[in-house]
């Protein structure tokens, strides 16, 4: 089993998430404001609920080594992703503190429970493939607003998130992930009952990323 | 702390699920049978998750009379509540083979892994406060609904559903879930971080039945 | 990979464990009768330790028909095996209300919390990886007494124990759980990481189980 | 309840634990040393399962201002704490391969496994008792040597090790963790559930520090 095969088993739900109405009004820059200051105050909450995914990973390992990986994203989430996110939320004229008395929409409490639950309730396997719609995903929806000929970067609003995620930085980040998601699937036969599970995991992550992109048009109704 | 300060301290919330419009049109009758059918679907995989809820209470147990009350829910769940439900189903032209494949909407994933994770992330009390929106909200919701003047009993489709939860045995045990939950509570200041932390999980829970409640509306756009 | 090949992989921590002079002891009726008390005593502590395993094996189900086998090991060990133990241990004069405040040894505390963490750590399968030297080798070690001509029934004051333990319905139950772990392990290929860790798992917990059965001789020192 | 109080709840074995005959054979420079090396083994064991804990810590949080400690504490753990044990068992003969070989000894399963699933049982403060014995103990244990009239100084093969817990640094990282645990132990009234639930938890984890001790001088006989 590959990463490769996990989208390719729920494709429609996959470019349901990737070329979702959110990431095309983005790379057009036609995203209603309202709509993306919905999702940035979202996403902070959401990265809390990653680190925490990141930590169960850490608590998951064997040893040392294994410990690393999941550490080192810890890290980074924290240090530096999360900055990143409170600097440019402040250009958008929202606080820290705003953001962590805002109570979490439906589509956050639903993607991140489900990775952290299926991260309790499986093996680590689960919980990279629970994280991986996010941790991969995004680096396929940088690359595929870089490369479309809709895409607008002349005076979009949103030129500096196309630019991050389709950037060179984080494109060898989800090449890492993919690796080591490999890795990980190599276990697990195609036809086994694992194979089913870690499908149906993926295939609802999917699903409830798209929950998350469609929820602040639900917030402006 | 005691449960009916957990619902004060969310009113509005709390209001804005019991007295849902599917709760309304139901009592009236007028409920759009799709929408009844969603919900049906959901709630067998609701169940599952909830058994699953209910087993995470034993787990967490110290001694086997702590594990009793817990293991008694999970066995009636499973044995009675479940079995009563896909009956049900059955009548409404639902198998159980069918609904086991059916993806869970956000609304499910969202409320049901909030449940898993406070449980798992918290203390018993935490799993028992995210269990309470069901175990003791559907106890309200029968009750209003009976004592509605605007409650259609004759020729109502939902008439069973209504009898159910309004019933003197549903509605007994109710009580008793509200004496447990009070007693996990009286250990708890006011004013405590922990009092903070449960009012959270009791507010975010039950935002999560109204999403509940929601998406079978939002299946039918 | 199959539990005999587990089995095969520690054989000499398996025979230690099996052949422990405890069960040694007990199949000549030599046993020091303080040793088999304190392991009564710890045997209760250790039963909710196994009924919680058996919970978390509830929770990490997928679905009602995952569940049904941990839910009626569960109940089987709450109302049946538990109950019985009592019984027995009355009958060494041992109250439950004595047992219940007796602290947990060493022994007992490392075999079923190496356990729970193996099941909440890793997947279903570790869990009942790190079961399997109770849940089969009960089963080794009743037929190896049985079986034994150094076996003394008459007089033996532990004649019960190993009756019980060489029984047909035990060992027609231990038969049922090696069936499941065969069909659990089956997923795992034998040089896969997987299995790596699965084997450490049950090495571990099988010299656990040792360190159980010396506890008792350690505490007449 | 506070920290100290819980000390006192278990006074006999708190005394059992830090004036251990290891502990003083320790400080008069006559403890053998293979009992030493296995301790020196084992504790390299035991850092991979508190490291553990530490991110089940970060796992529990809520927000990034409460996830910052543990954090700290597992950051400083795998590249400062468990770095230096390694170059100090390195001067002892023992290589990092040689250790993440070796397995698991009955105390050192029985102590980290407890501590994990206090920690995933129960709430953080479950875990951070849990982690007291080892967290605050060996900060009593350097304090205890450094005063102590017996204790010999010129040419004692251990004086690294009692210099190090009783150096400031070591005594000031103590102070924090007693306040922290502190902080959470405010929330707990002194006759709760909760406050008899926590003293056990405590004291069982005391007895699992004297069985880790306990451990060098059994693997020598």
């Amino acid at each position: 089993m590959k990463t490769n095969e996990l989208i390719a088993s729920c494709q429609n739900e996959w470019d349901g998430y990737i070329k979702h109405r959110f990431v095309v009004e983005l790379g057009r820059g036609t995203l209603p404001k309202e709509v993306f200051r919905h999702y940035l105050e979202q996403d902070y909450l959401f990265l809390i609920q990653f680190a925490r995914a990141y930590a169960l990973a850490v608590y998951k390992s064997d040893n040392f080594v294994e410990m690393r990986k999941p550490l080192a994203a810890l890290h980074s989430l924290i240090n530096h992703e999360t900055r990143l996110h409170v600097e440019y939320c402040n250009a958008w004229g929202l606080t820290e503190a705003e953001m962590m008395s805002i109570p979490e929409a439906t589509g956050t409490v639903a993607y991140t429970r489900l990775v952290l639950d299926a991260g309790q309730s499986g093996s680590l396997t689960d919980l990279y493939t629970a994280l991986a719609p996010c941790a991969v995903g995004y680096g396929h929806i940088g690359r595929w607003l870089a490369e479309s000929p809709e895409t607008v970067w002349e005076g979009n609003p949103y030129r500096e998130w196309i630019e991050t995620y389709s950037g060179e930085e984080y494109q060898s980040g989800v090449i890492d992930s993919i690796a080591q998601l490999d890795g990980l699937l190599a276990e697990i036969s195609d036809n086994s009952l694992n194979a089913g599970r870690i499908r149906k995991v993926f295939r609802s992550a999917t699903c409830m990323e798209i929950a998350f992109w469609e929820q602040g048009y639900d917030a402006m109704k």
